[in-house]
């Protein structure tokens, strides 16, 4: 294999397949990136850690085509360092690699590719599913947070996109909050499927680090998993078993109380009280609400924290505690201006919505006030 | 005490003050900055661990003078998160501390003044000397680096500040390497002090931190402690009792090769050829000189990196091993394009310094070559 790149384009193709290298893995050949390179001048970038591939094609001088498995930190820190000129990057029979720019000249060991996982995105999809990148970006960071973190929750940690005719909805809980975010898009094929959220994280953060005029791209459904194309990039990542939890059964059919607030001014003040709460034990904070005005209060050995904020209630007054990262972590996913809450009870959980429409649903559920 | 003051006023006089409170301490009022207002409308805030105490004075409105200790880490917090508009601060007879801004209300704990250390600062100095804060500034940070970290070593964690009739130098050593900086300034009585590195890092940082038009600010000097007064932030820092080692006689008196080098370019090749030093135990490249070629090479288990650069060299060829991060460590506290390095043998130390004048001296020890 020889052929020679530029360096920024290396090393923007090495940002995006990283996205898919293990640290943890024992397996050393999972810790390497594939170099494969056509007689046509294409090369083609692949790293794969079993549960997510991913394969970055870039054009190249080739002189002689092939292939090579280099380690990825290595051969990554090696390819950033280099002045950003013409790299050429060669390998011999022994698998060793050489990599010459300017004065400089490494000799790496690399490794055959034939015990690489097999990443030749080869899809029987039932189905091509057209996406808007940032879109797509915006849905899955306004809910991959709300996904379990405990990777014994099974189907949980994971973020459902769901496709009925007429939209395209993802959602994920974790047993304290949920998160909704409903797109329109036409689906000729209706369906689940779950994704890990860690995994599809990775997807929102390529889009948002490549930069490019191809404002669209594809995902393609199959059985055991999914291929996001884009740009001239593919991932393909593995689908999780299992049926989701029925999440409309948990929304809550009425409330008896609204409130609409201004979402930067309540955040705001939620930080500020979570200041003293973060002393205590579950982040507490306590919501008093009485006619028009909101009151936010906290206390801990410290100290103690009052904030109060404008609302717009309709329906009785209500005292309610929440764990103030919860909340957080809820309004910093929103952009809008103004919000509304919907409660029922002080025991009961709180639904946050837009004004108008119902592109997001959040669901948080309270603390008990001792 | 009663007093109000825009909150981005405070919020940079807190940044200032907080370097000098300890996390480690066990002694809670040591956590503390404490709040000083007068009736001329003067707040002080002091904060102390014992080696350096900083006070920072800014205007306040005053409704009541006063004086009270509160935590650092959750007042600026506080005050950090509230919106950039006036803030009113107040304290009662039982130190409760009452903190109002807009919407926000706040009450902390705070402590009596009384066990605060004493940081009043009056100074019975022998000697006041101008400098200049962003030379003081660079001189710090282009010797502090080399002083040792080892806390056993006593002297040498320090940093020397040398007066002589008509410099003013500083250096560090920490046994593999050693820094010195020099000055042209007059001083009338010719001393030296030394001043613990990491303590003296954080007046650089409050320089670096502190936007003012003020260019100059004033050493005051005394038996067992200096004070360093600029815009108006007093620092005043423990000096380490002791003689400095007697540095010059560590200075090689002359030396058979001589290389100059652009130094990015010597920089950059030793930061690549670093990539596989790492691997290896002790950081290690070697250095070739051989006629006008400089090679510097590396290798581990994982690979091999060979660098050329050009030099201008007098005297015989030589082979010499480094520590890369010794060496880095020298060349990025450096400014100059171009510098000269000086070579005896391939067991003796290598001393950098500038094409013409004096104004920086480093010398690194070699590491033996198997």
């Amino acid at each position: 294999m020889k052929f020679s790149c530029e360096q920024q384009k290396l090393t923007k193709a090495l940002n995006v397949v990283s996205k898919a290298v293990t640290s943890r893995s024992t397996i050393p050949i999972l810790k390497g990136i594939m170099l494969e390179v056509t007689s046509e001048g294409k090369l083609t970038m692949s790293a794969s850690d079993l549960d997510i591939s991913i394969q970055d094609t870039i054009d190249v001088n080739t002189t002689e085509p092939g292939a090579i498995i280099v380690m990825a930190k290595l051969f990554g820190d090696i390819i950033r360092k280099l002045p950003s000129v013409e790299i050429n990057i060669e390998s011999d029979d022994e698998n060793n690699v050489t990599i010459k720019c300017m004065n400089s000249e490494f000799k790496i060991i690399g490794m055959s590719t034939d015990e690489f996982p097999n990443v030749n995105m080869v899809s029987e999809e039932t189905e091509a599913i057209d996406f808007n990148k940032s879109e797509l970006r915006k849905m899955i960071d306004k809910t991959s947070f709300a996904a379990s973190n405990d990777e014994s929750r099974g189907v949980i940690t994971g973020v459902l996109i769901e496709l009925t005719p007429d939209q395209m909805n993802m959602v994920a809980i974790d047993g304290y909050r949920m998160a909704i975010n409903r797109k329109a898009k036409v689906s000729t094929n209706p369906g689940n499927i779950i994704i890990s959220a860690k995994i599809i994280s990775e997807i929102s953060r390529i889009i948002g680090e490549t930069d490019s005029d191809e404002e669209n791209g594809k995902m393609l459904l199959s059985e055991k998993k999914v291929i996001f194309k884009f740009d001239n990039i593919q991932a393909e990542l593995k689908l999780i078993d299992g049926e989701f939890i029925n999440y409309k059964d948990i929304l809550p059919k009425d409330s008896k109380i609204t409130a609409k607030v201004n979402r930067a001014n309540f955040m705001e003040s939620i930080e500020r009280a979570s200041l003293l709460s973060k002393a205590g034990k579950n982040n507490l904070i306590k919501i008093d609400l009485k006619d028009n005005i909101m009151t936010i209060t906290s206390n801990s050995e410290e100290g103690n924290v009052k904030e109060e904020i404008l609302t717009e209630k309709e329906g009785e007054d209500l005292v309610i505690g929440f764990n103030a990262q919860y909340v957080l972590d809820i309004l910093k996913a929103i952009d809008d201006e103004e919000i509304k809450l919907f409660f029922n009870t002080g025991i009961t959980p709180c639904l946050i919505e837009p004004i108008e429409g119902d592109k997001f649903e959040y669901l948080v559920l309270p603390v008990r006030i001792n």
